[in-house]
């Protein structure tokens, strides 16, 4: 059992309507079940969601927000234009996302784009990763999976690992349930993050430097599935997520102390 | 660019006393600078980190905490005397572990082991993984990284992957400081957590169920480093944390409630 990950090599600097499926299969020939994992940047660029710092007019509570952590008004306005809940304000900004996620700053980013622009992350990540991967079905004959990644921090430590966000064929995460161990009995560990592990595996190649490789294919593990599949499945119900709670109860003492 | 994956076959079940170097070394032929990854349940069994449920009697707290969250008393008091800290007594107990890593019952596991007892992870998994990674090295006469894996859950997803708990010559955090980016600005993102990403792509192989491959090879991925190196270093430092302190904030008002 083993698979390889296999970086796209020659993807050039890419710009808004630049066409990626056939950039892609211009550089690499894929074959049946493979996982095309893209970097959710060069995504963005080829959907143009590029932004002038200078256009955005920062809001009442983006000012505010700016005067308590120092950060430009503006960019905040981006991060809460994409945001439905601020978890962190300071020393950085952890949100959860309108499509669910939760990660810092939104996924808005300064990196790897012109000086005065942000690039925002895809919209709806699943739907960027469809239309990814039927256009890539249709050039190449074959049938695959796509992940749209970027990378994240996590809690308790240090460094980002390449996390899934968008996803087309493919399941988040592997379910066990009712599966046994070695010993017959039934496991208490019963779901895997699939996507994320894929994701991680892929950001090993791709870099975060000048000498990015934006797409990374997982041959040889065989994990494609027929229906529709949405990246929610992997984000944790409100009610269950004792992070957010202990975010959301530190927020409101440090609020306590400002008033 | 690329790297394989290969799960290491024929891993029969491991029992105290196995030599797990030579048991690797038999089944598959290692190469210079493979990553040579091992879940850490099997080196515990081969460490003999294994424990009687009846051997162990319940201090006070444990006593207290059972009453409060249901569960065993003795499978308590097993974690906590891997723990430095609770961070979450209910519905799960989320701690931090006398090696510094924080994870879900400090990694005290019942399952893959037989009715009635506990499995515990290597108490240093640093030097679990130095020992696998010199012994595995003079058997093979090839300079190799050892990490020694966990899987983990995370912050606001669900679904667990593969985690460092202990390394071998290789570097846990990838440091990208001063590096350009595409545009020749600076970057800002610049740790990437290489060891974990590591650890969810062997995962990927290593399945949780009676199917398991405990042992992963990483081929192909120059990330061989000949200095001492501390999983350590992957820690957020505690005043660094805001999600301890988040958990803490939340643990304070539930006791203030029960009180």
């Amino acid at each position: 059992m083993k698979f390889e990950a296999i970086a796209v090599e020659n993807i050039p600097l890419i710009h808004t309507g630049d066409n990626l499926p056939s950039i892609i299969c211009k550089n690499l020939e894929l074959q049946d079940r493979d996982i095309v994992i893209v970097a959710s940047t060069v995504v963005a660029k080829a959907e143009g969601e590029i932004f002038r710092l200078e256009d955005i007019t920062p809001g009442k509570i983006a000012l505010e927000m700016a005067s308590r952590n120092g950060k430009d008004a503006r960019f905040i306005q981006a991060v809460l234009s994409r945001s439905r809940e601020v978890l962190v304000e300071k020393p950085f900004m952890l949100v959860t996302t309108l499509a669910g996620h939760t990660c810092v700053n939104a996924g808005v980013d300064e990196s790897n784009i012109e000086d005065g622009f942000l690039l925002y992350p895809p919209v709806n990540p699943d739907a960027s990763a469809s239309r990814l991967g039927q256009e890539l079905e249709k050039l190449s004959g074959k049938k695959l999976s796509v992940i749209v990644t970027d990378t994240n921090g996590r809690a308790f430590k240090i460094g980002q690992t390449g996390a899934a966000i968008g996803i087309y064929k493919i399941k988040p995460v592997k379910h066990w349930i009712g599966e046994k161990d070695l010993f017959g009995k039934v496991l208490e560990v019963t779901e895997e993050a699939v996507a994320d592990e894929l994701a991680g595996a892929a950001n090993l190649l791709m870099g975060e430097g000048a000498g990015g490789t934006p797409v990374v294919v997982i041959r040889g593990f065989d994990y494609y599935c027929g229906e529709k599949t949405f990246i929610k499945e992997m984000y944790r119900p409100e009610e269950m997520d004792v992070i957010k709670k202990g975010l959301r109860c530190l927020q409101k003492k440090l609020n306590k102390k400002l008033n």
